[in-house]
This record gives C-alpha cells, structure tokens and sequence, in this order.
C-alpha cells in the first residue's frame, strides 16, 4: 500500500514535468522497487523515467526488469545507450537477458559489444540451460599467491568496482588454475605482511562448467557457500556462481516438483505470462495418459457386472479417494525426503517397514470408522433391503479400507524409490500416477472380496 | 563414494590408534564433512573423534550435527568443554541447539554462560518460531558515522572475528538506533580519509522482530540481500538475519507447502527421525476428514441407484480422476504462482478468464476422444444389450467430461484465492479438499445426465 503511494507520488512528478525531483526521489529508491515502478508505469513514460537515470543505477535496475519490457527498451535504446548498459551489466545477467530475447536483439547487441566480451558472451551461451557453466559470471577477483595481504587488499581496492563478489578471492596461477581461496575477512583479520600462499585455503569446493546445476545448488546448501568456483577440464577457473543464483536455482527445482507431482509439463514462464496454448498443451498430455488408464479401471469393473449393487457402488468413491490421499501422503514424504537429501534409495527397507506399520494404525482406525458408519447407516438408520447382508457387507467395505491404505501406502512410498533407482524423476510418481494404479488394485480387491464372502 | 572411502580410511586411523594422523587429516576436512563423519561413526568414537579437534573447529563441526548426537555430546562433555562451545557457537546456533534440547540440557548449558550472555539468550529464545527475532544473530558489525574510512577498516580487523558477517557494518548512533549500512565493498572503494557519513547507504531494508519469517525471506529474495538488521519497536538494531539461514526458511516453507497439498500436517522433524505414532498422527485428520467429506458422494450417489447401471459405474473411476487432476493441475500453478509471489488476490479475474478458456480447450479434446472410445468400445466392439442406447449413453459421458474439466479447473484455482483472501495458507486448498469436491460435483452432473437424457 505504502509501495503504490510512493509510486503515484512519482507518477505526479513526471505529469507536472518535475524532472529533477524525480531524478533526486528516484536516487533514493532501491533498484528493485525503480524497476517495479518502470514495469507498472505507463508505456509512454518508461523510456524517460529510465533515461533520467545514472548509467550505473540505469544498468542495475535493468538487471531488475522483465524480459518482455527489456525488449521494449532495448528496441528504443540509441546505439550508445545499448553500449552503455552491456559495459555497466554483470556477465551473468548479460547472459540471462541474451537468452530471452529474439534472434534480432541478440545480433543488435552483439554488434554493440567489443570483440574480447563478444567472444566470452557467445562461449557462455554455450552451456547447456540446466550446467553450472549456464549460472557463472566472471566478475571475480585474482590473485597470485605471492602476494602479501597488504598488496591483495590494494589490489581489491583497486579492480574490485568491476567485480560482482569481492568478498572472495580466487587464488591461481600463471594459467589461470586454481589453487586456493582467500575471504575479505581472512585478509582483513591477517598481518599486512603475511603471503597470501600462508592464508589461502587449499581446499576449495568447486564446480565444473557441466556439472547439473541442481547438484551445484545441494553443495551450496551443505557447505553454507556464498560464491563457489567453477572450472574447466583443465581446472583452470573459469567463472564463479554466487548465492543470489542458487536462491533461484532452488526455488525453480521446488517448483518444478510441484508442478511434475500435479501432472503438469514444466512450465518456462509465469503463469500470467503464459499463453492459453501452451498452459493447455502443459496439461494435456498427462491428462491424456491418465484418462487412458482410466480405462483399465472401466475395464476392471466391467468383469464385475454382477457385484454393481448401489450399496457397494456408494462407497467406491470414498474408498479410491481415501487410498489416493493415503498414497499420495507417503509419495510426497518420499519424494521430498529425496529431493532434500534426508532419504536415499538404500533406506527402502526402512521405509517400506515404517509405512507398513503406519498403515496398520491408520488402517485399523478408519476400518474401525467406516464399519460402525455402515452399520449405523444401514442396519439401524436404514432398515430396508439392501439385497445383501448388512453386517457381512460393512465387513467388505471395512476390510477393503484396511487393504487400502496398506496398499497405498506402500505404492506410494515404494514407487518414488523405483524411480530414483532408474534415474528418473521420483516427482513424476506423485499423485496422479499413483491415484491411478490404487483404483485398479482397490476396486478389483474391494468387488473380488464382495464377491467371494457375499456370494454374488 | 569417494566420501565413503575417505571415511573409512579415518575409521582404520582410529582402529590403529594413529591420533595424530587422524588429527592432521580432520584438519584439511570441511567441517561439513567432519560432522558427517561424527554422526556415521560408531558411538563409542565420536567423542573421541570430537575432542581430537582444535576447539574452535570443534564448535565449527558442532554446529553442524544433528541433534540427537548433539544431545549425546553434551551429556559427555566437561563443564570446560561445554563452556569452550557456548563461548565459540554463533549466537543463532546456540539458540537453534537449545531449542531443540530437553530442559535439563538447557538448565545445564544456561549454568555455564555468563550472566550477560545468558540474558541475551533468555531474551532470544522468547521470540516466536516463525518470527525474524527467531532467524537473527547479534554477531554483527556496528560503525559510528563519525569514523573515517579507514577508522572503520581498522575496527572491523580488530573486532570482526567474532562476528558471523563483516561484508555489512551497520551505523548507529549513541542508542543503538540503525542510521545506515555500509558494506566492507563501499569501504575498501572508498579513500581513507572519506567520512562513513557520507558513503553510507541510509536506505535500509530491514526488518522487524516479530515480522514473519516468510515475509522476511521475499524481501531476501526481492532485494538479492546477503544480510538484514533487524530492528525493535524503538529503531534500535538487535541483530542481523543472514542468508544462509533465509536458503533454509526457503525450504522449510517449499516443504511445509509440499506437506499440506497432500493433506499432511507439517512435520518437525526428517522422515526417518519420526516415529510411526507422529507420522501417523500427522496424516489421520486429513484422511478422516476426507473419509467423511465421501459419505456425501455415498449419499448423492444413494440418490441415482435406479441410474447405477453397471455400463455408467464404469466410467466413475475415469470421470473423477480426470477431474482430480485437472484440478490439481490449476490449484497446484495458482497456489505456487500465490506463493512466489507471481500472482496475486486481485488478479483472480485474469485466472478465471485464462482457466475457461484452456478447459474449453483440454475438455473439447477428451471429450471427442470419450465419445470415439465410448462409440468403439459399446457400439462397435461389444453389441451385447447394454440396457440403454449407447450413441446417447456417449454423449452423455463425453458432455460430463467436458463439465467436469471446466469445473475441475474452475474449483482448482478459485480455491486456493478464496483461501488467500481468506488468510487462510492456500496451500491445503490443494488436491485432497478439491478431489472431494470435485467428486461430488461430477457424480451430481453424470448421473443427472444420465437420468434426463437416458430416461432412467
């Protein structure tokens, strides 16, 4: 609320042509909240309340902005202002504004930048979307082990302006290999005249340019990293990946879980921003899929015309929706507890053992429940005919519940594992494809035992 | 694997008796990796392996097991060891390990603090669990605005060893009441003789000590910060919260998500720690809950028995999954998109709009699909007596997934916004409540259907 009054605020500025106080009122906003305003300004005022900003200033809060307002700026940029913005833009962003735009603003762009970048743009574009290659920048500082702490300091306080971390130092050699790391707070706690080679840590948790990015974002997460190496073949250091990256990488990975565990298709941009097409086309192929073993259910049913009666038909839904929810309650435990790195393949047995048994008590419970319901229901409430004995049919239905969840929850738990053994995604095993194949099992378990105890 | 190896390999070192070789090679391991090594490690060893560390590695690697190692430590441990820790520990560690420690524990490790720190201690353990006071440290960082730059550079050598960051310093006056931050990149940029006054960034985001933890962790998230002061009713700074600790409540809140779309309460602990009672309790009110929410569709179904015929029972399963996963396909975007912050209350016509359209687009596909399917399978396969018309009885079953997809889709992102606008978490509006109404809804439509175009 407080956000939309500043930014009417602004708005009155630039109607009344008050120039220079909206230039000073927008030195004292955060980049983030200046792109925010550019984003819900008007068309017409977007271009001129970017240009009224400092170069530098101008450059981050483009780094801010969404790629479809980038392309509209950019497409208004003079040559000079499209130079200016890929001099002030770190190499990451850089890289991430390249992949969103059309094929002509690539060129347009490459064409304003000086061959030695040009050439590091066009390697960077390389990596593959999901590597470490793909997250890097290569605004970090080096230094050669020889240093003292006094000359690191001066040296960082000389070149470190044009680096996107300067609170750590990457210690190489003449060929750029790594040999060690040094923090800010190592130099600034160290004698001015200690070598850097005393102070430096060999051991350094690095990345390779191909490493899968979700495996980057776990040894973040266990070391407590806030910028790590990456590196070449060679191990020749190549670029650095910082947290702010890996805060995204992890949001994305959730995100696509949620999305993979509902039966959707990944989905590459926000949901306002996607068309109906493609939200659509993201749907329907699992749709498709689980309707078509949909049929398996019909089918199933069909070998039981026989045992139909409403009574029995009553509680199919209620029985496949509680074994949906069962298996879908163990799957998701699962599939976290993998994702997280807090449950591995090796613990199936454990697993399997600790949801047995949690099926038992819930099972026994619910059985419990569902038994003195239908007796209530039927027997007392109820006193017609339902063409079937009362009491052995609300032993059908009770038993069928403990069967149930038994069976959900060992489908629900045991299939993510399988997946994770195969190297697929355990995600994909969530709700729906398990939701699918406890029908099959529950109403063939449920009809099979009504047939075989009430004789129809 | 490699891991695996190495630990062995410390194991054979301890089984010789070779405690200084043992001692050398912790040395050159990440604490990270030291701990995992203590928490695999027989329990006979692991105070051994503990107490073979330097003690500020010690604290170091403490912080990183889990607790109920932790636990078994501290009972062993000498009042002299256990002060080393406390005296070594950040201020947010010792709050996390006593939190999570029986009372006596706690009676013990509070007995052999200071009575200065034992205050501060007192005092941040009062705050709530889901609060920024419960997130922050005090190791921070204070400059004076009067101080030169390099006066400032010179007080962080000498004091900023203890403190958990020194990239960001924080001016206050006389009270402690924040007047601005100044990172250690601005002062090492800077000239020595500039005043702190002048290159701090009075701008500061921060936080409140009974802000929400969530909220705190999309403003990180908003402003790419790497800390944040958090400030009392008075504006006075009483610690800092620091990113490494936000990647965690990203998490935690991702986790707490996943667990509550799968009608799960949120757990405490990691799967494997939990007993079978806990995990048992966590799931049984939901599945009652939605055990009871299907007596309504036993009771709506009681009202079409004359309707129940065995060729439309088949088709139960396949209609209510469909529209299960349709449903969870819009509930699970919307509730993430809510989430992530991309979407918002006020943009549920936009979603509704968007959702109409993409069903019409999904159901007039699966449906044409039903209708073939159906045709084939009764009219052309299989011409036995099915007891109704089978051209009408398809289209009835291809109309009913055509409105059970528009109303899946509908219900699913309607939801989880009637919920947020609700301050309800939109979260357990997720597949299991939506499933259940879905199922009712569908049932109602098919065999209304059924009865009027079927005339039975």
């Amino acid at each position: 609320m407080e956000e939309n009054k500043f930014f009417e605020s602004l708005t009155v500025l630039i109607c009344e042509k008050k120039f220079h106080k909206l230039r000073a009122a927008l030195l004292a906003t955060n980049p983030v909240d200046i792109a925010e305003y550019i984003m819900r300004c008007d068309a017409k005022d977007r271009l001129l309340v970017y240009r009224i900003l400092p170069k530098e200033l101008a450059a981050e809060v483009f780094a801010y902005l969404d790629t479809d307002i980038r392309q509209v700026l950019v497409n208004s940029f003079t040559d000079e202002e499209l130079t200016s913005v890929l001099n002030e833009l770190f190499l990451d962003d850089t890289i991430d504004f390249l992949e969103e735009m059309p094929a002509y603003v690539v060129k347009k762009v490459l064409e304003h930048t000086d061959p030695d970048k040009r050439k590091i743009i066009n390697q960077f574009l390389q990596y593959p979307d999901d590597s470490a290659g793909s997250l890097m920048t290569i605004e970090y500082v080096a230094l050669n082990k020889n240093y003292t702490v006094d000359e690191a300091i001066w040296r960082i306080r000389r070149i470190g302006i044009d680096k996107e971390t300067v609170y750590t130092a990457y210690v190489t050699d003449g060929k750029r290999v790594l040999e060690g790391v040094v923090t800010v707070k190592d130099l600034l706690l160290a004698k001015n005249e200690e070598i850097i080679a005393e102070i430096m840590d060999e051991n350094v948790i690095c990345a390779h340019t191909g490493d899968d990015k979700e495996k980057v974002s776990e040894t973040f997460k266990k070391y407590d990293l806030m910028s790590m190496p990456v590196i070449d073949a060679e191990g020749r250091i190549v670029g650095i990946i910082t947290i702010d990256d890996i805060v995204d990488v992890i949001q994305d990975e959730d995100t696509e879980d949620f999305e993979k565990m509902a039966a959707l298709r990944p989905s590459e941009k926000p949901y306002l921003k996607s068309s109906v097409f493609t939200l659509a086309k993201n749907r329907i192929s699992w749709l498709l899929v689980l309707m078509l073993s949909g049929i398996v259910s019909g089918i199933l049913l069909g070998a039981f015309e026989d045992a139909l009666l409403p009574v029995l038909v009553a509680f199919m839904p209620m029985l496949t929706d509680t074994g949906g929810n069962a298996g879908s309650q163990a799957a998701t435990l699962v599939i976290r507890g993998l994702a997280l790195g807090e449950l591995n393949v090796k613990d199936y047995l454990k697993i399997l053992w600790k949801e047995i048994r949690i099926s038992l008590l819930l099972g026994s419970v619910l059985a419990a429940f569902t038994f003195v319901r239908f007796v209530i229901q039927y027997a007392v409430i109820r006193k017609d005919d339902i063409g079937v004995n009362a009491f052995l049919a609300a032993i059908v239905v009770s038993i069928s519940v403990l069967f149930v969840i038994i069976m959900a929850k060992t489908v629900g738990s045991m299939l993510p594992i399988v997946a994770k053994k195969l190297r697929l995604d355990p995600a994909i095993m969530a709700a729906p494809l398990i939701t699918t194949m406890i029908d099959a099992l529950s109403l063939t378990f449920y009809f099979g035992m009504a047939k075989a105890i009430l004789g129809i």
